[in-house]
């Protein structure tokens, strides 16, 4: 069931990319959603080189918009922005609020910026709500992989409309990403500036093909999932503090079932 | 200048905690507003046992709530929730969450959630949008302060209304706060729990009374603000992405201008 779960989700992420042109939206006006970030990054799925301390395994906070298809935050295989690679180094926000901000103004291509708070460990989950339009409907987010020279797992544009409604749940695992900006090869590498910068490549069990690497595991075909994030369409009568919080665990890390 | 800014946004912030009653507001629907926090923990304005490396000093994600005067986020001299003890201690942030949502279904005392992305220095800006609403007035937030035993920043039930109209602006100086938690001395402390737990106390040059406490400043009679947040109303012209953030500089810690 899990495997299907993903297959859907991931085969309704690719054909929902706008590529080279918009998917018309004839949505009604507005739509909310929760979105559910889950961390999926234990010991037992990556052991090797965890970290466990100063710092140890952890998420930044989530950095995320609303947008059309005339804004990228970040996209496979194409260099990061300033913003993006501060954020995805330090953890440091505001060059890329400052980058949305000027997207939204300069040519409207934003609707707005989320964010949900850190979680201080590799397993837990955060969450926050964001509002989507007909003519900004897709989501992109980021959020730094802690420690890490500049990783990150995200979104990139991620269509919530479907012709003439919003769809009511998607879910994608995520993997991680290099940002092309600090050729670190494991997670406490010290800082060691990428010069030219690379673009943003996705890091894979075996490519960077090096032994030193952090996600270098030769016996696996594909990582396990590093995170997850879930977005439930609110429905007007939920409006505020919403029931898609009802059915979350008291403690973030009880319904982490563990890839290993 | 600036100390008259201070002194009447003081003035303005304590007459309107709601203290035994609330004051009724009559301001029409809702109000956004932009909080913009600016923390100023430099090492020139405190130079005791700064944290420079492993983490250096730096700010956590903000989480904050709008809310009724029937829900208190935390509260000086009384007991920290075991919500705000996880965010004060380790910067986790689901159990507050968890218990602002209850506070939320239970007794209807919250509007909502707000977060903003952590910062990565002890002086940068990070911000967000909050809406309060007529019910619903009072603005709390806590931001940790990193590293720490369990020390935070942050607003307890601040009245964005004024009678019959929402503030313009409002702008708060930020001084370190105990949770009561942690006995740790100093910001590298190794955890250490206090049992039984203590009230929330605020941090100054004085007090706790020890040579060892990190910001025990003898020489001095107040400490200089280590924070500081100004709320926004946004116009409903400017609602989305909105002119508050024009006149933020690009870089965050740009104006900053140390109180040394």
């Amino acid at each position: 069931k899990v495997l299907w779960t993903v297959l859907v989700t991931m085969l309704g992420y690719s054909s929902s990319l706008p590529v080279g042109e918009d998917a018309l939206c004839t949505a009604e006006e507005l739509a909310k959603y929760r979105i559910i970030f889950t961390g999926k990054w234990s010991q037992t799925a990556f052991p090797k080189q965890y970290p466990l301390y100063r710092p140890p395994a952890q998420w930044s906070s989530l950095l995320g918009v609303t947008h059309s298809s005339d804004y990228s935050m970040w996209k496979k295989n194409e260099y990061a922005s300033n913003g993006v690679r501060d954020f995805a180094e330090k953890g440091e926000a505001w060059a890329l609020m400052k980058e949305i901000e000027e997207a939204g103004e300069k040519i409207q291509s934003v609707h707005g910026i989320f964010s949900a708070p850190a979680i201080s460990s590799g397993t837990g989950q955060t969450s926050t709500e964001l509002e989507v339009h007909p003519r900004h409907p897709l989501v992109s987010f980021v959020v730094r992989i802690v420690p890490s020279p500049d990783w990150f797992v995200g979104i990139d544009s991620l269509d919530l409309c479907e012709g003439d409604h919003w769809m009511d749940e998607v879910s994608v695992d995520l993997f991680p990403y290099d940002a092309g900006t600090d050729s670190g090869f494991t997670f406490s590498s010290p800082n060691f500036a990428t010069i030219p910068q690379d673009t943003v490549t996705e890091i894979t069990c075996s490519s960077p093909s090096h032994p030193a690497n952090s996600f270098y595991y030769p016996k696996l075909k594909i990582l396990p999932p590093i995170a997850q994030v879930t977005m439930v369409k609110i429905k007007k009568s939920q409006l505020g503090l919403s029931a898609p919080f009802i059915n979350l665990p008291a403690k973030s890390n009880e319904i982490i079932d563990t890839v290993s």
